[in-house]
């Protein structure tokens, strides 16, 4: 079988998703906008990480970032319709995860970065 | 918003496909068993790390090795029935790259590991 070309976009786009966290908080984020600490409270992540990840999805155009100026301000994290589109992915994810594997039949526990 | 419970499940197979590379090598097998260097050649990917990822796939009930006793020994990597359930994934994945950019909208390059 000669060298296979592998569409750059196929490539980038799993790469994004590569990144550890990538798809969960995204996973998250499709359940609404959410301010950080939401984000940082429901993921086994530290918030350093949280916002390198955040701040890549940015640069994608995958998640925007609005701040209302309220005493204190309020900084709020949601998915553009790109991010949205990306919902098929989640959910084949998902469909997968559920009926692929019974309950004990997961070889990895979630270690927390 | 109270602390969201991700379902077990659905995380640890984020974090499977959050492995870099993982993704790909799935993409590259859904086109049919290969053989080690036929990986190695297709992919942006040391030798090394893919021995590691397979033998992880290997340990999800995700891919198997068949050895053939030829001579030389011939060494087949495939997707198993889970391996194959995946395809909507990587499918799902291919659909959103395609659709969701331009040409010249992707803000990251493919690093070489």
């Amino acid at each position: 079988m000669e060298k296979m070309e592998i569409c750059p976009k196929i490539e980038a786009a799993m790469q994004l998703l590569g990144k550890r966290w990538m798809g969960l908080i995204i996973y998250v984020l499709l359940n609404g906008p959410q301010r950080f600490g939401q984000l940082e409270s429901c993921l086994p992540i530290s918030g350093k990480l949280l916002s390198e990840r955040l701040k890549e999805l940015e640069k994608w155009g995958i998640v925007k970032r609005q701040v209302y100026p309220e005493v204190p301000v309020r900084v709020v994290y949601e998915l553009t319709e790109r991010g949205k589109q990306m919902e098929p992915i989640i959910s084949a994810i998902h469909h997968w995860a559920e009926h692929s594997f019974s309950e004990d039949d997961f070889p990895v526990e979630i270690k927390k970065e």
